[in-house]
């Protein structure tokens, strides 16, 4: 029977989602931990492969297993194996068809910043920190420049594995509160560190360095070298992939009414 | 001269407050940070002295030195000294005559509950965690019962070291935000353990083991064994003092409007 399971992790502590010989990532806890409830190796596919130190609300992934257990006991049982900074927040059995990654028709992020003079202590590693004075309406202006089907090449890591540049931006929205600012991305999908970089962008824009219309120069430009440097993984969180009503999957977790 | 400090802190990674042996406390890091940049021995006082565990958004310190700093270099020259995770969040220059503990006119605290079948991962050690439902009018209708003046011996931990249980609750609210249950105490002054204890006979009656009246009971026992148990220190987070507005001092600082 294949099983999604919904997952929620502090990035803090670990190297990413992706397995790695080291072990410290959370593919490879959330694995062990499975591996133990269902007495038998289980190796999982993920929605969106998240950086070291970058968090999710709710990460998606799905397994193929021979063990029978209620959908309460995959949560229940698994997060007894984890360490308390990964849990597992749902799990569905779902029909073999299904795949976590294939089948997500987009991708949601938020990035939270943390504007003060001070650096944020109590938020420290949850956070992305900027000292200086953010102008949201500029903020809101440069990123409705990259709504759409376009080439994000510009915000592309070297590394990135994906096949095509060319993604969808559904939305980007951008809210304060406070000393507070969140930033919600939808897109198709995401390039390798491309939040990130989109991130230090629109901070040069909000911080006057750069005007809104520079965002179009960078995007047209298709190459990395013409954005800002890559923006702190520190406050990126990645709620979820959305997918067709017809899998009845949740569509986010109740962590997310907790961020800032 | 004295200087007054505003520090925030998270506090999972200390013994609370006040200094020990160990030096693995908020207080040692700090008077060694400050004395580092006064580069004289620096001894402080504090407004509130919170547990292992405990958060503060803005606890209040003074101290006394011969070093002429501005109040910008207290910050960001402390800020240097200490770790990521303890942050002075402004410094100000005040007259001898001001004491942090003793010109409190009131503390105010803030309890963060995190309320769901599956614990916090993302917020682990940042909230309490309640895994059934809470009824918030139950918990106001017992809530309302604390506010005045009132001898909290039944919430006063057997350590306790004040002069007298007797304290004026000056508010208590309570706001839901999906999943999370915010919590705001104002009084005089606190006892040891008195918001824990009280969270405690809170989700007594949130959940519906008790009634709300069973507060009153609880309240006029006047004897620790009659209330419930004391609850988790994660969620706790010490907002800051209030005092005279002729001192001239903050009244919270930029991290509250990060609290869930």
């Amino acid at each position: 029977m294949r099983v999604a399971l919904g997952i929620s992790y502090d990035g803090r502590a670990y190297q990413g989602w992706q397995s790695q010989l080291s072990g410290l990532t959370v593919q490879d806890r959330l694995e062990s931990a499975l591996s133990q409830l269902a007495a038998q190796p289980i190796t999982t596919v993920c929605a969106g492969r998240t950086d070291a130190g970058v968090h999710a609300l709710m990460q998606v992934v799905h397994f193929d297993t021979s063990a029978q257990r209620r959908d309460v006991s995959w949560v229940r049982g698994t997060n007894t194996h984890l360490p308390r900074d990964i849990s597992v927040e749902w799990a569905q059995a779902v029909p073999d068809a299904f795949h976590c990654r294939a089948h997500a028709l987009t991708r949601r992020y938020a990035y939270v910043l943390y504007v003060s003079p001070v650096r944020p202590s109590v938020y420290a590693g949850r956070v992305g920190w900027v000292m200086h004075a953010l102008d949201i309406e500029r903020m809101r202006a440069g990123a409705a420049r990259l709504i759409g089907e376009h080439d994000f090449s510009s915000f592309r890591a070297a590394q990135c594995q994906a096949l095509s540049p060319v993604k969808d931006m559904r939305s980007i929205t951008i809210d304060r509160r406070g000393a507070f600012v969140r930033f919600e991305f939808e897109a198709s999908a995401f390039l390798h560190h491309m939040i990130r970089n989109i991130m230090g962008c629109l901070i040069a824009v909000g911080g006057g360095k750069r005007p809104p219309e520079w965002i179009d120069t960078v995007l047209h430009a298709r190459e990395r070298r013409s954005a800002a440097p890559t923006f702190a993984p520190d406050g990126l969180y990645f709620l979820g992939p959305r997918y067709d009503p017809r899998w009845g999957l949740p569509e986010r977790t109740a962590a997310y009414d907790g961020l800032p």
